[in-house]
């Protein structure tokens, strides 16, 4: 399909960008002994978690069960849930997965443990285990380094459950001194860490820095989006993924009305410093999508001096990404930007 | 499924209330000499358009010809498409649809008759018309009564296109006075006004008020949510869709994380006179869920005096119910809380 044969609102990637940015973060970590471990959260396709490995990543990271599903089913053998399950129907299903690929599971709590153990028991295979801590995120894992101790030696209490290390997600400047003291009070009971995982591509290219990291989990990075060329040094041409929209309406001289709403754009906003309204119109910079409405996307022009026309197309550079390819089905990927083909959104909807 | 057996998160429906809002929504029309034309963008199953038009609607609305064509395919003949189509890729696929059912479209510019003429021409099949005006929601819609006439006028002139009245979104004060005016002048014309179609759930039960309307459009209704709780008359018990959701981690004493992030709830807020937070944990109310990231939901407990423990499962009254449906490929419905069977979001990933 060329361009001007697929209808909108949809959203199209450019498979140039996503190879530059894939090979970007596989060399930064290569360079610097880190082990990539993607977040195919962002992307949810099955060619691209292949692609991922095949450059070098050592598996992948998924947040849900139903991910990591659809990537087994595909092939993939060796996935991180970077997600707290807890509860029998989430030990059954971990069981099942535990009997096909290597897993690893990370943790924060003793009932997070016994569903670990549970799906463990069940598969009759072994399950690797990080704990998570929190760095700063102020959302899942453990407070203190004391806490993180007793996790792990929780864990090496259990039959079958393999205590790895550490797991957190951002990387700030409160993970070094917590992996540090962590490491020390694990020495005294003789427990190695083997893995500290960080988490988030605003500061990847910063990872190297991070004392005892040893691996790096990544997902917003293969397609970049509005928030990521706000937050970090990567340029706009980074942006892989774009939503394709029409110009659906021009009630007044500074109002237009695109075709790209929340069910399209999702409602997510930018950090306030990085800019305002509900994603970037390429072709049009000083328009503001000031509102959106589930299908409708209310531009300001007011500011922008040139005017679209209805039936004009604009591409816009999401706000965040990851959610924007959740609200589709497929994407149209190209290499050229001549030809277009459909990739299914494999695990979107996989949302336990 | 009894309720322990699904996996969270998820959306769960009960019937019973369903059927009352559609009940009392449709008693209000009938009493009243309205058309009731619901709207499916809210929940997209095929079962729950099959009961509107049972109880009484006179057809039903889509914003998106792909929802039109779920619809269509599974036996509603009578849809007014509330949304302006442009270009070739929607004419031909309206002009698929004209063949085979009764349409009316909406249109607010002369691109966007083309649209609909073209389309007629191809299918060889009439298509009513709405002129769009707009009365205080500043997205689409002419702006003036002179305007609207001048539509009108262009409509009548295509071969196929029917004229058939106004459409505005959401109704307002200005709505009458609008109306009234451009009947005057289409009456000058020898203009008939047949329909007047208004759309909104938080002014539905106060339409008959509105001079001149003969059509009511409503969505939300079907489900209620608590934008709607907080703006109309309706009482929490109303709200026939809840998200329920597992407490995932306890990290600290003010804080729970639940498995419901923005892929399950959207980032969508209710206003602030409404509350606060993306939803409302109905056992624990004076809990906030104060952030969102994809999939955590971040609970702040610092008011709540009761604390919920890690596993206990919660049900949330979302703040924006139809974007939180489009998030899912399956609601699970219940006659009496007890039974839980899996429906189709049919007309999900519906986005062109």
């Amino acid at each position: 399909m060329t361009r001007d044969e697929l209808d909108t609102p949809v959203p199209i990637v450019r498979l140039d960008i996503v190879e530059d940015n894939l090979a970007r973060m596989q060399a930064y970590c290569d360079r610097h002994g880190l082990r990539l471990r993607p977040h195919i959260k962002t992307h949810k396709v099955i060619a691209l978690a292949k692609r991922q490995m095949e450059l070098g990543a050592v598996g992948i990271t998924c947040q849900k069960l139903g991910e990591a599903e659809v990537m087994a089913d595909a092939g993939v053998d060796d996935i991180l849930l970077s997600y707290p399950l807890i509860g029998k129907i989430k030990a059954q299903r971990l069981a099942a997965l535990a009997r096909r690929i290597k897993l690893t599971v990370a943790v924060d709590s003793e009932n997070g443990i016994s569903t670990i153990a549970e799906a463990a028991r069940l598969a009759r295979a072994p399950i690797d285990v990080l704990v998570e801590f929190e760095s700063g995120g102020e959302r899942t894992g453990v407070q203190t380094p004391a806490e993180a101790v007793a996790m792990a030696k929780a864990i090496r209490l259990v039959e079958l459950l393999r205590f790895k290390g550490l797991m957190t997600y951002p990387i700030s400047p409160k993970t070094a001194p917590f992996v540090r003291e962590t490491r020390t009070l694990l020495e005294r009971e003789g427990i190695e860490l083997e893995i500290v995982s960080g988490g988030g591509t605003p500061g990847a290219y910063s990872a190297h820095a991070v004392e005892n990291l040893t691996e790096l989990r990544v997902g917003t990075y293969i397609y970049n989006d509005r928030t990521i060329v706000g937050l970090t040094s990567e340029p706009q041409e980074s942006c892989a993924l774009r939503v394709l929209a029409t110009v659906v309406s021009r009630p007044t001289e500074d109002r237009a009305i695109i075709d790209a709403g929340s069910k399209t754009l999702s409602s997510d906003l930018v950090p306030a410093t990085v800019g305002s309204g509900y994603g970037l119109i390429e072709e049009y910079p000083c328009a503001t999508i000031v509102r959106l409405n589930e299908e409708h996307g209310i531009v300001d022009l007011s500011r922008s001096e040139r005017k679209p026309k209805i039936g004009e197309r604009l591409t816009i550079v999401p706000n965040h990404v990851c959610v924007v390819s959740n609200l589709h089905d497929e994407i149209y990927v190209t290499e050229n930007g001549a030809e277009f083909t459909p990739w299914s959104v494999a695990a979107r909807g996989a949302t336990t």
